[in-house]
């Protein structure tokens, strides 16, 4: 209930305002590099309180490795990975304790376990997503090795849509934005909400680079339907497309199919998956973030014996998760990725044949 | 890899032409009456060869329950049901014995497995899916002694858009359509397709009715990402949104939040899920198909042996998977809804102590 | 819950006295020459029928593949098979039809779903292990392409062990003794309990030979552990041991470790597994089944209204379940053998690149 | 692979002499009250250097929960655990460090992996228990709230049996000794195979006192074949009989079968399972340890390289792990009965209405 994945599992615990966050990560092959400052710096490209465009709570992230690597390799053995919370300290939670935020997994939790923990969001936080991140980048540092490489930035910010899908410029940008024409636009989207106390919905662009053909298993653990599932669980996303997604539902079938010639495909309609399965060609996908739920405006609700109020949060938040969120997609990608190659081990007999020789 | 839920576990088996395609279902509650008529009948409503909207292929698909069942009730040990094939004869399949057909499965598979069963799209055929219809229809007899309802429709054919979303309505229309108001020109745009020997796509709209507050896991088996993960996994689904979805990165928090009040939440573009878990409103989504990849205008393709071929697909084909695919969107939201059902009983200790009393 | 195995995963179906048993074998390597004469023939040595030393039910067992197999080959997709029940007919429940039978388990059935399926014992019926056998068959298939051969035999009936462990004896005896020499004394005990109503308790050995050093995983599916659920696992089964098992709990270390010689150990008191994963050594373990529990004697039991009855049981049944039961016991081992072959791929970093190259 | 159950499911982590071993809980329902002086004790019980009868390392086993836990009470959202390892510092492996320990894992571990991490057996060491016991005390402290409680003891030492199986003895005794009679002379094999620098076996007895009718899932998830995976999972473990396990083999049925009157079973030889599944007795099984494999004779093994040598071991080692593996088995018999107690949730309709009611 906590796990994702099959042969490389991951499982997370910890509460945004508890003693700590982590993962365990299940199933990576011995002997891979495990490079700690590559795992920090992925942790730090997702961490909060870096720039305006950020909640601006502090949070360290150091991430701190328990087991399963032994001499600066794996081991074979459950990677154990802890984040201790370091500034959930003095936190005044009086104004939100009995009260249920709209947008927020507050009100579900405590109708699904009858009891409350107002800290935060608890466990139901963005904050527990700093797990996946240092469990994706295992998933990348072993994705490099088969020259797998997932990239990721933000296509789109308050309805203002990149030209550009430059996946270079998104490294280097402080919102991770595809488009430098349209970065600043997009910035001053998110500043705008801020000062008003509002925020603003945002998109992910993932690309998958370098997989081979393959991978996904039928029908049930299908690639697309697991990043499917992969994207949707991360907090604030309502929607996830596969190559042209939304659009293809409104094409016709000689022009949403992709011609194959002796050199792959011409185009890539598909997004690199056909039938479940990826084509040997760029896996692609775009992930919608929701506004963030947490907002500073006035608004109607009621509190844990139903009674109505009106209220206003205090606190710090991201004015637009999807960009922090872009990092979480990454990961999410990476680490289904990596599973579906190790699942696919096996799937022809030859294949078999050759691995125990 | 074959099989999908936790609780209550289903597992398909079969190729479109071969001896048969049925299914387990495990976990089903002992006593529970099943009504053979009602799972035929929903059989009956995906069946092809019906109208001329739908591909000319006529299946019987009369289900065969195999054990599980005993007295008219539910034993509580699974439920195996086999659907022969019985129009899988005398097709001829030389002309694309060797060729991959674009949009299809059959590269990929190919890739993967290292063999061919080029028998009308083996195993990632759509025939697969009334083996989900036949689970889908025990599921929903489930969901019925809990008062939950799993409905749906076609909102968008070729891009014409439904304007209502008539639930009543779909149930009496041959294509499933919303909105009878444009159901007309929806069927225009198929035949025009079909004649153009070309396809269209479209938009399923499902709603489930009555589910209560706390399914769904947090935070790696997510009711919406599950739902996801059961949407984007049926043929040709390229795109799945919960509630406002793509729509709701575009607009700010203050737009998006749904405010609650004592009686309920005001407005629902969460589409029923907050967190993962459902709130107690309407669950809602859409879930696009691309247009049939089987079309029989002239293509560029390859062989097995990699070898550039244009090739027109002859045989029967859907012009618009879409329709037919969301009887299989019902099913599996059914399916996912009974097994988050079953997962939640236990989450909270007062409750468990309540189930052994 | 009715699915055994991980990365090669069957599940069965069926009741004794319903239409069909059968299973769904998930995960075999396509490309697997399946040969469905060795199939068949595996069947037959564990069907009912053919001795006076079984029960006198005659089934004829005969498996029909329904999907998963193309042009003698393995496609990579699920393996259906499914057996009629012939013999089911006119039986007369009537004398059971209230009553719990000791030491079976209908009782825990009617307990644990509400229900109550009389006939003949339901799911709970060592018919259900027919499609174990089935399903053990590939996996043997698939072993012997591995050159791993899973073989086993009668140790011990009624008390009367077995001295040598002639696993060739053991192919050609109806009883599938191991020694030769105690066969006679063998059978006359069952031939004994027989006539007198009763029935008589044995002990089957089971010996994997060629697995390679690896298998298993730490520390949760560890190739003992899993050996030990599939042979418990198995109807009238009350112990299992690997190596010596119980004995070891009574001798030195310095008499129970194995030494290491550089052609490998040089006894094998471990039965070929050190912390769960396998070393090259024989597996060997030994299955304890009690006395069939259905005997013809008097017997003081209650009915499903809980009150008191004497009863005498009618019909056909095993003098010896364990002689059948061996035949299982292979099945199973081979199942968790096979499914620990394709889990161990990919363990090692340097293993998964010589599989991608 | 590191993980164990279904609906009550924990995952360990660590090793011997790494940073620190732990555990993550999930599927604990809310509500729960946590009695961190309960889990500590639980873990004080399992905890080495106490007496002579055991290791004479020392490690404080202090336990630490990371999560789950809000204000006393389980929130329903997994519970981390960890257990820093405070003793591990200055060890000198250097004459262990290219050698394989004969009856131990490193061998087997080596040739999975291909690595060898020689720090007192890494993740294989009996240490990782710990986690488990921790696990096992939170699904001790579940079972209590229904009324179901798990003990144990030792039965059996060196081949010298218990005739009492007093378990209010074993829990005065520092061996745990089911019969206070025999404690002594138990106690004097320990000692004497500790001074010849050898070791001995034994065998732990354990028994779940109200656990309801009906827990256990048909076939493959049998509440027997569950406990014997269980308890085979334990480092040491050879064999595993239920009730009267090895005996029911040699005996006639009618010997065998439990009569049942309208009070229960008059004799319970099935040990509390029938068919898989609980029918109400109490639950006896008997869990057989091998001697341990360290120690400090001289023994023939080989090195990384497959050289020859004669080695004698240096260090602290439990003269027989049975004493301290008996807490870990009540452990692993508590976290099944849980896992299947919350399974059982939704067997049949009518409880899955009166849970949603």
């Amino acid at each position: 209930m906590n796990s994702f994945g099959q042969k490389l599992k991951f499982s997370t615990f910890g509460e945004s305002h508890g003693v700590a966050i982590g993962c365990l990560l299940d199933g990576v092959p011995a002997g891979l590099c495990i490079d700690e400052t590559y795992i920090q710096n992925e942790l730090d490209r997702r961490k909060p309180g870096k720039t305006e465009f950020e909640t601006a709570r502090k949070e360290e992230d150091k991430v701190e490795i328990l087991s399963g690597v032994f001499e600066g390799k794996s081991t074979g053995t459950p990677i154990a990975m802890v984040i201790y919370n370091t500034n959930q300290k003095s936190k005044d939670y009086s104004n939100i304790k009995d009260v249920f935020r709209p947008g927020h997994a507050d009100f579900t939790y405590f109708y699904k376990y009858g009891i409350r923990d107002y800290r935060g969001g608890g466990r139901s936080s963005a904050r527990e997503t700093a797990a996946r991140v240092a469990a994706g980048a295992i998933a990348k540092l072993m994705l490099k090795e088969l020259n797998i490489e997932v990239l990721s930035g933000i296509c789109e910010v308050d309805g203002i849509k990149s030209e550009q899908l430059d996946y270079e410029a998104a490294k280097k940008s402080v919102i991770y934005a595809l488009d430098a024409g349209k970065e600043q636009e997009q910035k001053d989207a998110i500043i705008r909400a801020k000062n008003d106390h509002d925020s603003v919905g945002g998109v992910s662009r993932v690309l998958v680079k370098g997989a081979p053909k393959g991978l996904g298993q039928p029908l049930y653990y299908k690639l697309d339907a697991i990043l499917a599932d992969a994207m949707m669980g991360i907090n604030a996303v309502k929607a996830v497309e596969i190559g042209d997604g939304v659009l293809s539902a409104s094409v016709k079938g000689s022009q949403n199919n992709d011609a194959i010639r002796t050199n792959g495909f011409v185009t890539n309609h598909s997004g690199g998956i056909l039938g479940g399965i990826s084509n040997g060609e760029d896996i692609v996908m775009n992930v919608y973030f929701k506004p963030t739920p947490s907002i500073f405006k006035e608004q109607k609700t009621v509190t844990t014996k139903n009674e109505e109020v009106d209220f206003s949060l205090k606190g710090r938040h991201d004015p637009c998760v999807a960009i922090r969120g872009t990092i979480v997609c990454e990961a999410m990608a990476a680490l289904v990725i990596a599973d579906m190659l190790l699942l696919n081990m096996g799937s022809y007999m030859e294949g078999v044949l050759k691995y125990y020789k």
